[in-house]
């Protein structure tokens, strides 16, 4: 097995036994994102040079025994809207051009002490929106990779680094790792600190993670769920158990709830359609379906007023100051976002807990639900980064969310199963994961 | 000394030996009531049969030795906007007459556990909002009593009963209780549940006290500060201990800041300007003035686009379906809240945590901040409840707030200074109170 391929937890256990160093891990990673990256395009930022004086210092601190943590000398790329003392945050805007930030974001400081090596800035869509970026999907470089955290899923798969964290504010996690054929975890909102990530809203920003399986996502997400008070959406709470969880295994045969959502009359390709009737088909007893419609038909409205406002509002400076420097579509977004009734927004925001308390209710007969990813494959060219209406629900609730490689469509490109649970059963949901992922492959 | 001018403490201990009932102490309430109250109008709902069958069942408890807590057979009035499932809660409008709720607000539940006779409802403004009610100022009826909860003031000034609540979102407990006289306490946002009261602004709706002197109302609100998961606005953390606080003593003489607030120059009247310059000099050294200009210019600005919109969405109901049913005040304040845009909304609410910063950061070197509570003593007449702007700042933060009856104005009308202090430093507030309203009376 050559260094790439392996797993994160045999890795850090292969530089803790001295059987590799983090240089020669990293030099691999290195030589793939050289091999490949002028092709996919998943950096912004990527300085061989020091990243290999990362790992050099990693493996000094090991000769000393000073090792630091689970993720000691494992590359992690860090999507451009996190920001790091050490590289330049542009955030994919012209107008946050050659902006170097004095610390790091909460997540970035969290990886460093865990032992991580930041290699580098993944590209990510103007100011994590929906304005499509250079990168290309690895599966096939005509494709797009999505967005908005497009370079951390396509870098994950193409194995330039095996780890990556990015956010997610409507699809911007699930959807690229659906697309790109990687595991992508969106753990419950309130859960990640988003202290000097690039603020689009309070109410649906969260980190996510990427990761070529679920182990390597949990074991990621481990590093990163920790109380911080400067994030005003954080509680003081025990932290899941993410790794036991899913290593325990699930007692008896998880339930889970199938659920269409409307989007699978209007929005739903084929693909779709006859991967996941084949995916219940094979479940069985194990799946009821569930229809949620009336739940569920209004949320992308809410979550359109309500985004809309907080981009408006929090992307202000940049529109005042340099509107023509922002894309037609970033614009007319933050016009109407000025544009709405604060009458209209809180009544949409209202809807965040009441849809919550239905969701908890229902959540307490299932181990997970399970809804499409995506609309379907990953769309050709790159006008757009492909519709996020899938997530919408999930992003909107700030439910925990997981997109698993299972299936692929009719352009042999990757397909997602989407599975998420009740907010802050993380735990349970990526156990029902594992046990889903093993049961498909057996 | 007859009964009604026994204090909460001394009734409720000489029911407790046995020396009166409850019948008797009730009964002496109500003679008040019946003497007065033609003149005055402060009750909404008042049945004496119904308080007398109270007291009885107080009495009979009492005798089987299971008395109930600190406020045994203690009478108090109700502003009549807190759901009473035993008696109409009307919020102040014809839309809602006859409404008669099937359960208790939170803090008449927690006012029954504490073995007090819920005397009957209080007259309310228009839905607790300022188009001016019935009720007339105890000390000449000429005045106003101040609003919206007016007739709480007006019945705890009158003798009629020796405690009352009340809510404030803008200056409803601070303002009539300075206008009538007597001790209005107003504790941190958040620390007494607002279940099942009439909702204008999750982010401005407090409920008050009022008693006649400063123990009257620490005890009064003791028993009112109770964790309620059913306020979103609360959280769970120790109650303040106000009593034995204000018992201790401060230990070294206390530092207040006297803020004029930018309202002193264009609405404090002569008697606020000639009182306080007064009480200033008074305390020498034991007071600084500070200049908070630039902190507070905005805040009623802020504090109007906020509640404009919140009533706007919690009133819909009643604009859409009875609009003419509506005083013009009203429905006009509505139709504003309406038409604010949600961008200007959000704005205003950020600077609610920013402000709270910049003043928690300021009382760290006070015991209190001293300010008027009023702009003058009542206004003659009822055209108008009088004017909120000394208490906007403090309803806008969720600052603790208490309005001491120290004072007097030209026309022999009671006015108020108002002592607050940073979010969640309720005990020491009362206690600076108490110490200033013993140095004042010394």
């Amino acid at each position: 097995m050559s260094l790439i391929e392996m797993s994160v937890a045999a890795a850090a256990a292969a530089i803790d036994a001295g059987e590799i160093n983090a240089e020669e891990l990293v030099s691999a990673y290195i030589n793939q994102i050289n091999t490949l990256d002028d092709s996919i395009q998943a950096w912004e930022h990527f300085d061989a040079e020091y990243a290999l004086t990362q790992a050099r210092e990693a493996d000094a601190l090991r000769k000393r025994g000073q090792q630091t943590g689970p993720l000691h000398g494992i590359p992690i790329g860090i999507k451009d809207i996190f920001d790091t003392h050490d590289m330049p945050t542009e955030d994919g805007t012209v107008i946050h051009k050659g902006r170097t930030p004095a610390e790091d974001s909460a997540a970035v400081e969290l990886l460093r002490k865990s032992g991580g090596i930041i290699m580098g800035k993944t590209v990510t869509t103007e100011m994590a929106v929906l304005h499509p970026s250079r990168t290309k999907n690895p599966h096939n470089p005509e494709y797009s990779p999505g967005g908005s955290s497009s370079g951390s899923a396509a870098a994950v798969a193409a194995n330039m680094v095996p780890l990556a964290i990015g956010t997610q504010t409507n699809g911007s996690v699930i959807r690229p790792a659906s697309y790109c054929g990687v595991v992508g975890y969106k753990p419950t909102h309130g859960f990640i600190s988003r202290h000097r990530v690039l603020l689009q809203s309070l109410h649906f920003d969260h980190v996510g993670v990427f990761a070529r399986d679920i182990t390597d996502a949990a074991l990621l997400a481990e590093q990163l769920i920790a109380y911080d008070k400067r994030d005003p959406s954080m509680q003081v709470r025990m932290p899941p158990k993410l790794l036991s969880t899913i290593e325990e295994g699930p007692l008896v045969p998880p339930k889970l709830v199938f659920v269409k959502t409307p989007a699978w009359n209007t929005h739903a390709d084929n693909d779709v359609k006859e991967g996941f009737t084949e995916v219940v088909d094979f479940l069985g007893d194990s799946v009821e379906e569930l229809d949620l419609t009336h739940l569920l038909e209004e949320v992308p409205h809410w979550h359109k007023t309500i985004m809309e406002v907080d981009i408006a509002k929090n992307f202000n400076r940049e529109y005042k100051q340099h509107k023509d420097k922002l894309s037609d579509n970033l614009r007319e977004l933050i016009e109407r976002g000025r544009q709405t009734l604060a009458i209209e927004y809180n009544h949409a925001v209202d809807h965040i807990a009441a849809l919550n308390t239905a969701m908890d209710e229902i959540m307490v007969e299932y181990d997970a639900m399970l809804t499409p990813a995506t609309t379907g494959e990953a769309p050709k060219g790159f006008d757009t980064t492909g519709d996020p209406i899938f997530c919408t629900p999930w992003s909107f609730c700030g439910m925990p969310a997981i997109t698993l490689p299972l299936m692929q469509g009719s352009n042999n490109m990757p397909l997602g199963v989407q599975l998420t649970s009740a907010k802050g059963d993380d735990a349970r949901l990526l156990r029902t994961a594992d046990w889903l992922t093993k049961k498909v492959n057996s």
